[in-house]
């Protein structure tokens, strides 16, 4: 793989100067480039954190600003940020009503956050995002792996945090919309690790990694390149068996792109998933369609389904405005 | 190269099917999969349209809606549509004040979109967009080529339509914007067309095509594979060159992926290109980052500048809701 960059130490901080530059209106960056952080802090209003390894952009910079995350922590590419980044991060939006921290269920990243949570002064709480249906531990998780749904997670908090819920309240609905989630990905090729060099894992022509997790981490099982009607029948399917929704059900449904899946393709695989969708009796109330929870440039695409109620509905429509998702403002 | 897709010659139309419904609020398909049009005329609004082979999304359906395009044309994979389909869209959308049409110069597009305008009963127009600065001439087109800054003609041109400026104003402005306009790519990886099946064109691990069409044709030279530096230094400088601007001038700044590039490393292309115009005393007032106007999965970015006036700037903030760019509702 051929990368765009200087030097392959400078990857991330050059990265990081470029987003801060190009979203000054939304964003700040901390000193030593250790966070992202919403330009005006909010008094009064509950921070919300996130982060973790870089190379999933627009995850985690990209959703900060009004009615999403406060700050992102990025660590080097697939790796966690330190638990001082997080701490510094919390320090510098602090509005009076404590942290809530959220973390994709990943073993570097949990360790880091619970250190974090346990050492600040602040109050704070964890939410932990584990959407990932496809396999139950892997490379570098235990249990579940929190995925593309964290994006939802992050909204729907976000917009709640915006109109000033206590920090209980938002631990116990991130928990809600959590638990309302489901995802699962495949993957057509690899992607490289800059600092690697070489492709994360080996994938032949003809084949594809089902149940991938978001660094290339092995799925559910490799196997000759279906149809795109196919594909979405088994991720769908695996996430509907795994909320075990009622007919009538409304939904968000979120097609993501892992970074080198083109936008038509995407598209076509909401045509797939909707007709999955239909025959289960679910309806789609809100799309969201693109490569928001990336694996640099790896092809393939992940299904997100979070089953919604009004509450989280009007949350999910409230107004946003970050660098990746901006709307009703 | 891998695709999700069921059948290579359904790919356009179950791709087109999943995009309206996923955007069922903003646009609606023409009979036929001939036209993204927008939901809602607006009576007595000149109607903007544009089109083009499709493989380049989220242009140019992406960017129908309020504030942007009335409708959208998509071909084939890289293949004009036809002046049928732009006549049916063109009565699709008008709103009594004649049709606009923008066109990206190709000459396949060039041919099919003229012949419409003259079979045309309703008093129309034609923008060219003729921004890419690396050749003069090349395989697809006569002159220079239409690529990335279309999409910012489009923007400026449909804030300007939906205040009602008249057929000839918004014409006078089109053809102001692409003349402010330039651009220039560069490739490290080929694409391929589902339906050709093999990469578009052979190119080294360590090599780029410097200038690059959006469809992999040749550009100015193929060479090895450059620091991002160095590379935000060739092709700012060309279109610096091409745009001979005065110290202290105000620009867009829009670095565009061509699919395949993750976020991250165009974040590092917007630092290096930020970088090029402090040194010529440029200052960026306002920035677009993302793969807008794509090449499938090819790797690669362009940089695109345009010199703006008070008045393009006002017409770029003014409120846009499309499913590709949404800001101010």
């Amino acid at each position: 793989m051929k990368n765009l960059m200087n030097n392959v130490d400078n990857v991330l901080t050059e990265s990081l100067d470029g987003f801060a530059a190009a979203h000054a209106d939304i964003v700040a960056l901390g000193a030593e480039h250790e966070f992202v952080r919403r330009k005006r802090n909010k008094p009064g209003k509950v921070a919300l954190i996130s982060g973790g390894g870089a190379g999933h952009e627009p995850l985690h910079a990209g959703f900060v600003g009004h009615g999403m995350l406060d700050a992102a922590c990025p660590g080097q590419i697939f790796t966690s940020p330190t638990p001082n980044q997080m701490m510094n991060a919390a320090q510098a939006v602090d509005g009076g009503a404590g942290v809530l921290f959220i973390v994709k269920n990943y073993s570097g990243d949990m360790m880091n956050f619970q250190m974090a949570s346990e050492m600040l002064d602040q109050e704070n709480a964890v939410v932990v995002v584990n959407d990932d249906v496809a396999v139950e531990d892997s490379t570098y998780t235990t249990g579940r792996r929190g995925v593309a749904g964290t994006l939802i997670v992050e909204k729907i908090l976000g917009a709640a945090a915006e109109r000033g819920e206590t920090l209980a309240a938002l631990k116990t609905l991130g928990d809600a919309v959590n638990k309302a989630t489901a995802s699962m990905g495949v993957a057509l090729t690899s992607c490289t690790v800059p600092a690697a060099g070489k492709p994360t894992f080996q994938i032949g022509m003809d084949e594809m990694e089902v149940g991938v997790g978001i660094h290339g981490e092995p799925g559910r099982r490799r196997v000759p390149l279906a149809s795109a009607d196919a594909i979405a029948e088994e991720l769908t399917g695996a996430v509907l068996k795994d909320l075990a929704l009622q007919s009538g059900q409304e939904v968000i449904l979120l097609v993501n792109g892992f970074g080198g899946t083109p936008l038509v393709e995407l598209y076509l695989m909401v045509n797939a998933a909707r007709k999955v969708l239909d025959r289960h009796g679910i309806r789609v109330a809100r799309h969201l369609t693109g490569s928001y929870v990336t694996s640099l440039e790896m092809a393939g695409c992940s299904i997100t389904v979070t089953a919604v109620t009004p509450e989280f509905l009007a949350l999910w429509d409230a107004p946003v405005h970050t660098a990746a998702l901006r709307w009703g403002m």
